[in-house]
């Protein structure tokens, strides 16, 4: 069994994607954990179109990878530069490699509607780390397309495209800041450990 | 033991908490599974801290209720309508009863910031559940005094105040949409047991 923390830890974004179908029961369960998030006077601003059809992909993939080129094209230098260190390129071949696209939307004329969607994915994407399905929250630089090709009502907006699979790719162990370094006690840059006067220091 | 959908649907907003302290490694535990949220870019544009000082409290209750007066004037009838029936004042005791409060800040300039903050937002409510401690994600009107009363550099902003306790209030039953309201397959509207064809239909 995990804990929240495991899956966290354990969960890594992922864009090499075996082709292998998987069980969408696992997808379903991960997106009923996501509708019990909370949302701006609940409003639930959140729409989710499981995509399995391969067409389908094929033109999502098309639309993405035209913005892409442009975006690339355009990025800022830093940007460019963490890019190219990473590896990512305008090609975006998970999006028809995946077996499953999750295409989250939001509605714009909700309150918080982004936070709300957000932190709604924050849930799946735990979920389907605990079923064993290997995700990334990827953001195209252009969304209006989806609307269009999935008969989206104008007023929710495409906000992330959640490819959902078996790696392909081994782990890399994940580079982030250590608690100290985000975590702070009452004030800004006072070290947390302020807070547990008196107790066990924090173990991770 | 517990799994994410059942800690997403046990998880409810709690607005009255027992003023009980709690153990503060309960708190850290939830902030680390959410410094492993992903980000973008891998920014982690996120800063946690956490209030424990009672004074420092008072003083954030005040700048929140400020605002909270001059908001619930302006409220559109919908939001004053939807405010009134859940009780909810201008009147923010939870910040001062809540033994400990996480004030979560984002980095401005960082890329998909918003999105980055409350995806880890996600991860934090989960993990907080999973230690037993309610949770409230409550967005004041105004946030800019935060900045100075907790000498956080300017290209942060207040994001959310998270109170975090035990709860006073029994927890009543959530309100959500089923997941056939919410989840569609490969096109909008579209139930999502049509992706589900020969395998056996998703129990909840």
């Amino acid at each position: 069994m995990y804990n929240v923390l495991n899956l966290a830890k354990r969960r890594i974004s992922i864009r090499n994607f075996l082709s292998e179908p998987i069980d969408l029961r696992d997808v379903l369960y991960a997106l009923d954990a996501a509708r019990n998030a909370p949302s701006g006077a609940n409003k639930q601003p959140w729409r989710f179109i499981i995509i399995t059809d391969n067409e389908l992909k094929k033109k999502i993939r098309s639309y993405c990878e035209d913005a892409e080129k442009e975006f690339h094209s355009r990025a800022p230098e830093w940007m460019k530069s963490w890019l190219l260190e990473k590896g990512i390129t305008w090609r975006k071949e998970f999006l028809t490699q995946a077996p499953v696209l999750i295409m989250v939307f939001g509605k714009t004329k909700e309150p918080y509607w982004v936070q709300s969607v957000w932190l709604a994915i924050g849930y799946l994407l735990l979920a389907l780390e605990e079923r064993g399905l290997a995700s990334l929250t990827y953001t195209p630089p252009k969304v209006s397309w989806a609307n269009k090709l999935l008969a989206v009502p104008t007023d929710y907006m495409l906000q992330v495209i959640i490819p959902v699979g078996r790696a392909k790719e081994s782990k890399r162990s994940k580079e982030r800041l250590g608690l100290e370094h985000i975590a702070y006690c009452n004030k800004w840059g006072h070290t947390y450990d302020l807070c547990l006067n008196g107790i066990d220091s924090y173990k991770r």
